[in-house]
Formats: C-alpha cells, structure tokens, sequence
C-alpha cells in the first residue's frame, strides 16, 4: 500500500497509434523524437496531457502537431501505467487509436510533416519506452473490433462495391478472406442497401454499388443484433 | 491547445465498478463517502494513485479497503478525465470492473464493511461525481463482454449444470434466455466437457455436470474462433 500521494512527481501523457490503410497494407505512424531520453528514436505521436485539456482533446492535438493527421474513427485504447514505463518520472498515458485513409500511398505527400513517417505496422521499427507494447495492444483490438463493429465503413466511399470492402478488411486484419464466405456473411446481416447504381469508368463488367444502412444497423442493435465479420 | 502542465494540481485516482452476482441479482458495490464533497452520499470504491503503486494494485487496494472485496476477475474499463469531473481539482480517474459471486445473498455477513454495500444493479442509489456514469459503462461493457468472451464461468463451481451457467447468464444480461437456443449456442462452440457426473442430492432427475475446456477454448481462439453467446 503507497503512502506517496500522486501530485509528487506524477505525470498524464496520451500517446495515438493511428492506423492507416491503403489500397494493400497496414500502416502505423510513428514520428522521431526529438529530446532526451531516446532522442532520435521513433515514438507514438504522444504528449503532456494538459491541465486544462480533455483527454481525446489532447490526442487529437498531438495528431495536429505530428503531421495534421486527423482520423475518421478515434477512440480510447488503454492507460498504461506501469511504475517504470518511462525512465524519467512516473508517467501514466492514456493511449488512443484511430483509422485514416491514405489517399495515395505511393505520393511523397501522404508523408505527414513534423517528422513523422508511415510504416507497414507488421514491419515497423522499434519505437522507444513501452510504444511497441501500446502498438501491438492497439493493433489487436482494431482486428478483433473491425469483426464485430461496423468501424471500417467509415475508411471508404460511401458508396462501395463488395470488393472494396473486402479489400479493406483484408488490409485491416493483415490477411486474406474467403471471397464467397465474406459475402455471404456481410449480405446476410442485411446492412447494406443497393445504391441502384454500378461502379463507372472500368473496363470489366461494373460491380454494383451499395452503401452502408447506419439507421438500420441502430434500430437492429437495439434488438440484440449482432454485428459479425 | 493548453500550456499548463500535468503536474499543476492533476491528480489521478481509481475508482472499481464491482458486479456481485447471486442466484437472481446483479449486484453493485458502494461505499458511503467519509469525506467532502458529497459527504455520505453512495460512491464507487476508488481513491487516489499512490506514486509507486501499479494501476491494477491501487484498484486492488481500494477494493480491500471496501470491505475486503476480491474479484474472481477484475479489468481495466476506461479512464474517465472530463475537466470538471471533480469540483476539487482536475482528477482523471482510471476506472475499472470486476466480478464476484455472492455466496449467499440473504445472509447478513455477505455485505462487506467499511460502510459498503451491495445494490442491486438497476436500483441503485444516486452515485456521486459522474460515478453512475462509470457504472453504466461498466454494466454495458460486462453485458457486451459476457456474450463474445468466456468471462462468466469465473464465477460457476469448477463442475456446473447447464442450468446454473443460464442462470448466471440471466443475472449478469438482466433479462430471461431461451432455453433451446442457449443450450444450443452453448454446446454448439464444444467448449464444455462432459465430467462425466451428474448433480448429487436432488430430489429431480440429476442434471449432467460440465466443466468449461480452457485448453480447448485457447487453442480455438487461435484458429480465428469466436466465442459467442
């Protein structure tokens, strides 16, 4: 049992793992940090929480400076706080996470300022203090939630064919799915309504455009639905 | 975009929403509050983070604290940090959810000390601060929890009847199960085994007694299963 009360020398930081997803891969952003300790080292986009800042206020601010990323989809994570985590002063971090969609992965652009890169999350450096046990956390709660949250809705168009959307969850769980079974479970849940229309300017026969039913996703929740991927 | 640091007056503390499940009730824990504001009035266990005290250990003690209450599973839920929250000082509290059986809910000796008691969950009292907010999260999280992960069996003897495994699944979502789809659902996964015994010193036929595989459910997950209720 402690005595020491928290005021002595405790510090609140949030850190971001955000995620981006291109036409193939997976990306995670990390920026270099600039003081000590680690300096030069990739980190999370993270920061001093403060005193008078909300906590996803906080997040979404230390995405600003890293690069003016802002994601579709931004939601707590975890806090980490374990006594050691950071060599400097207890400090405990309250980590978020979020989906962005890259425009073009292959453009120069898309390469966020401030020192902060994109890499394939499944081959990204190391990253200093406890980031990669942050990381990895994040990671594997986008893959179990994409299954049975509709969350990856909000990275595409919003009107989509069937293999855009399958293309992207293949991005998010980092391997492929049964092009048949997929279809038939994301069909079968009935959450998504036919635009009436079919995909322009392609040289194979158009596949048809749907977009996602979100009033009838809430209605059906309230009955108990479950949404399964 | 703030400049005033943490360590101005931010405290952090942790505050445990414990579920206490009996053979019909779900259960709330609250203490009555010793010191200002809101002095007597109901309020989660919960207390400051000492400087070197892990998160999960400060939940522990609070708990101990409270009466001497030890969760058969205890999880972090979310960190609660509105600016307002506390009108003494910015204090972001982590908060976290756990379960308990009741051994015997009628008997006296099952509320704990410490000016604590249990609740039933949706007859509570009026909760201070925004704790009845960190209570409703808890009970949706638990709810949604129970149904994709194998959280409930925690709380059974090690040898069960697919009756009490019902009936502890009707005290935790609050509402009455189907009998054939449970069972169905339920022996459908093949997460149960068979021990080969049946109940002992009833007056009706015996029912059969299961114990949930572990091992079984582990080496699944890792297949891509999903437990589902």
């Amino acid at each position: 049992m402690s005595t020491r009360p928290t005021d002595e020398g405790l510090a609140l930081s949030v850190e971001v793992v955000v995620f981006g997803v291109d036409d193939s891969d997976l990306k995670l952003l990390a920026r270099r940090r600039e003081g000590e300790p680690f300096a030069g080292r990739w980190a999370l986009p993270g920061g001093l929480v403060g005193g008078d800042e909300a906590l996803e206020g906080a997040a979404r601010r230390v995405l600003a400076e890293a690069g003016g990323v802002s994601p579709a989809y931004l939601e707590q994570l975890y806090t980490f706080g374990a006594i050691d985590r950071d060599p400097r002063r207890r400090t405990v971090s309250v980590a978020y996470y979020g989906l962005v969609r890259l425009a073009d992965p292959r453009a120069p652009a898309s390469a966020p300022e401030g020192g902060a890169a994109w890499f394939v999350a499944s081959a990204a450096p190391r990253l200093a203090l406890d980031h990669d046990e942050i990381a990895a956390t994040a990671r594997r709660r986008l893959q179990a939630k994409v299954r049975y949250e509709p969350i990856g809705f909000e990275l595409l168009p919003r009107k989509f064919t069937l293999s855009q959307l399958q293309a992207l969850y293949e991005v998010i769980l980092e391997r492929a799915l049964d092009k048949r079974n997929f279809r038939k479970k994301i069909l079968a849940m009935d959450l998504l309504a036919d635009s009436g229309k079919v995909e322009a300017d392609v040289a194979r026969r158009p596949a048809r455009l749907y977009r996602f039913d979100e009033r009838r996703y809430r209605r059906l929740c309230k009955q108990g639905f479950n949404f399964e991927v």
